[in-house]
């Protein structure tokens, strides 16, 4: 079986997710070096899942001779300027989401990933988790007939901490941003107008930090259609992730996913078990796939089901929502992009 | 049994329906008079039902000496009217939704109910539904903590004749109108803000007509919750009415209605029936609900759970709604009242 | 309209259940006699609900002038005989189950029917069920194929009173007879063989009484399927009542019916509410499409759909059942009729 | 991290499943050693999962000198003779399912194991699924109270090919013998008799073959309670394994296991997915879990969760279910063991 080679930049939380998931669940992928600017953690990882080379400096794998392609899990600030890095090494690219939070910084990158002829995917998992594909694939064969109205439900089980929402570009381009890609995914359209309508009900050093934890975003489609999400920071159930797409013959819906299918009836009434926690529980398989997905298309040059441009619109669909929940009024995209 | 003696002012769909349940399924409810201005048709509906007095004048059921109170289920123009010479003549009025469409007009009615000392209840049977109930329930004793969010989602099964949207007063106040309630219902708490994103995405001729069938709506209330209602003229599969509540210690919901429980499973997938087809089928219950506690109420002088604050408000909410897409920005409800 | 005039005998539970149906929710039906042996109890119920004649004895019923059609709901021990007086009076007949616990009694009750040419039917509710008639329909329109194998679980919320089981003639012909039926009427086919398995677990009195509370009965049908029922006197959760027919080509399931649908998340689980408590929640609908059906058959001469045999042949499954619970062995249904 | 070097013995299908799982998903596990008769599929393997020893002769696994574990996935009648190599080479010993059909041949396989003083775990896959194991916790906490009746529903999609049944040791050895032992695991508690009423509905083929394909298994337990299980080998809609046990205080209900939670609203109905289609796609997770636990006990010395009593008594109750077919009467497990 043909191999891909692939370097992994970044080492945390989501590195780690990548590189268990490339090592165990990925049959043709080889991860041959990763990188952290935290040698010792690097290091451990690296030995754990029996990786030979490990380095603190990211040019290190992206100039790695085995190399062929590089995954960037470091710090947001950090993924522009390492794709224009892995870019000119002539090598592929997997960057997690979001690409910058700056649209000229962005553009920057794309057109070093354009010029350099390398191909190009960004990590919005969500698009791999098997519910919302079954709603994804029921919307493009036309079962609900012309799309009329999308609903997300997106709701984390806990917020950050108020240091990290400081620097977080703030809800719309940190949790958002998932939802917009969702949105544009499901719908097969862009988005054209955003409205906002956002507030601190969880936690008021959210609000101190200059966020907000509790939103409402209503969206225009290209296509007529319009849509909601409705954002929270902290539902205790855990997390809240279900969408549904309405349309002229019909309504798709997928809802969370749960542990086990177990119900307990007594005198006390009905029970079930919770959602699934958090991402790395309910988003599991998504990131099995993805990954699945971006090794068997850099193998065999096949075109990748999340591009640049995705990353470049959910950023732009997250700053027009910023930029409505500041003037209080809707958005349109053009005057963002 | 002590007995209301009503008497019921217009005999078209509604007003069978609550005939028909009072004679039916309220024990203490005697309706001893009936009018309408087709004349033949509140004469077979009068046979239907074994009532004795049947008239063509609204002012004959009024005044007739036995009645004690009116119910009030003619075309919308002629509730606040009909109110008012139902209050001079010292009698209780149940009057359909909504009031009137201008704010003057509601505020004359409601005046003259104070001032004859009378009950006036308005007619949002929804808050009578099981399922609604019980999330109202959840939320009034605090299982779902704070609120935070409401979503509610409101879709017929097919849309009115172009020539009763023509004179409807657009779907906000038409059909959201409804919903509006039920947000002030569920949350216990008043509109302050309303944005609307809507569409026409059913039927041109509703667009012709000078509304729109497609609608998303953002409320923001005085507790400091925000929520959404989306509305559609037209869901193929049926009365889509489902809603649920977020707050900090939980979420409640409440699904369709559905008229049995059956699951087939073959090899083409897992079914099952769809939803109660329209509000007569859904709402069935809250319709007699709802005439149980007007006739308890009545009988012995409690007050009754819909005011007509609630159906000031509701209209209230609808004007703005309606302001908010006429000028493409979010309303404060201090704009309208 | 042209209405049925009834006589009821038996104002006890089920009979204030047929009268309050017949009066309010039968519009063909007409009411013009009831007796009960409890004259006083009789007279209050006839006061209730508008009825004219009111006796002590039975046979006012049967003879007065204005009968059409007789509704029996006295104690079991009374069935046959009124089912003889009123086929000799030539009225027509339905009596609740069981007809008697005896097969020379019964059968010598559906010869006077015969004789005397009159309609009679059996109280089996639970055919109407909308639940249930949805998997009857699927069965009978070959949505599953050929049936395999039918699975039917029955309990109860609470155990009857000691003193009652030990007159009931026991779990199989007291409770189990309502699920034989439903076997039959979901399968289309008769019973041929029984297995029972029963013991005591939910109450030692049950036991001392001479009877079990807790059974499973495996049942072999003409058509080559086999089925099987489970019954306990006591789920603490409320009246569980559900069944699946499964087939060459697929499954069909019907769930418990339950008040409400909302479900309430919180940090403690998913809940929802418990199934309808009893039989009066549960089967409701299922009483007066009844009282309907049969009210219309005998109105315009209709065959009616649960017929002596019905009657007899539960009865006959039920002895099976009881022979092989005492015998410890499967019973072929030819060994007792 | 401390491994465990296990050998596995046949490389068939389930042998597959075990060594993928080891490899990919027990971080504590290393594959050194694999053998089949069939040398040429045992290499391939070897080579797609990295494994550096492989032999065509079991012994040459059991001997392998880094073997401290042996995983014996060959045909049913070799699993007695290797476990007894196994045992005397000293090793622990993990063994599929049955342990052999003749309770002579199992004893002298466990005295061996005995002797030996070596682990030994029966491949009941099925206690590790999550949600049966969440069922099994709940009856294990007391939620659902004293246990009264256990209902196992099992069928498979398609049924083996004939000369597969020929060889099978019939369906209550070959299928319900993973139902014999879910329901000891539910109960926690052993079976003391046995009624099996089965038949030939799916094909008549098996039905010459000598086996049935059809059954209603109902079981009593030492701890009172009683139980059914269905059986089909074919269930078109997909694997159907549903649980429930009820008890004093409740009921816990385990459903099947989707690959996705949508629904499909529209005109002809509501719709979702069908059931995973069989044991490996529904079983996955059980066999990962399964692994670990061996894995996990052999190296910290912890007691095995399945033990060969417990192999031993699944084939008991197996051949008192076969018993009981043939004689037409409940069996007695005493009449067996």
């Amino acid at each position: 079986m043909k191999k891909l080679k692939l370097g992994v930049i970044g080492t945390g939380r989501i590195g780690k997710v990548h590189i268990a998931t490339l090592v165990q669940n990925v049959p043709n992928a080889d991860v041959v070096a990763i990188a952290d600017i935290n040698f010792a953690g690097a290091k451990e990882t690296a030995q754990a899942y029996g990786i030979k080379s490990v380095f603190d400096n990211h040019m290190d794998v992206i100039n790695h001779p085995e190399v062929e392609a590089v995954i960037i899990c470091s710090s947001t600030n950090t993924h522009a300027p390492y794709i224009v890095d892995t870019a000119k090494a002539g090598k592929h690219i997997f960057c997690e989401k979001p690409i910058d939070l700056s649209l000229e910084v962005i553009k920057g990158a794309l057109d070093a990933v354009d010029k350099a002829g390398v191909k190009l995917m960004v990590g919005f998992n969500r698009r791999f988790d098997p519910h919302f594909m079954k709603v994804r694939q029921m919307v493009a064969e036309g079962k609900i007939g012309e799309p009329h109205v999308l609903k997300i439900t997106s709701r984390d089980p806990a917020p950050p901490p108020a240091e990290y929402v400081a620097v977080s570009g703030g809800i719309f381009l940190d949790m958002t941003i998932h939802d917009f890609d969702m949105a544009r995914f499901i719908m097969g359209s862009e988005v054209t107008e955003v409205y906002s309508k956002a507030t601190v009900l969880v936690d008021p050093a959210i609000g101190k930090a200059g966020d907000v934890d509790t939103a409402i975003i209503t969206l225009t489609f290209e296509n007529g259609a319009i849509g909601v999400i409705d954002n929270s920071r902290k539902a205790v159930y855990g997390y809240d992730q279900r969408l549904e797409a309405f349309g002229s013959k019909g309504m798709a819906y997928a809802d969370n996913d749960f542990p086990d299918t177990h119900r307990l009836y007594t005198v006390e009434g009905v029970q079930c078990s919770l959602p699934l926690y958090f991402f790395l529980e309910r988003y599991l398989n998504s990131y099995t796939n993805e990954m699945k997905v971006f090794c068997d298309a850099v193998l065999n040059n096949k075109p990748l089901p999340v591009t640049g441009k995705d990353g470049l619109m959910s950023v732009v669909v997250g700053l027009a929502a910023k930029k409505s929940h500041q003037e209080k009024r809707p958005v349109k995209i053009s005057e963002i992009l």
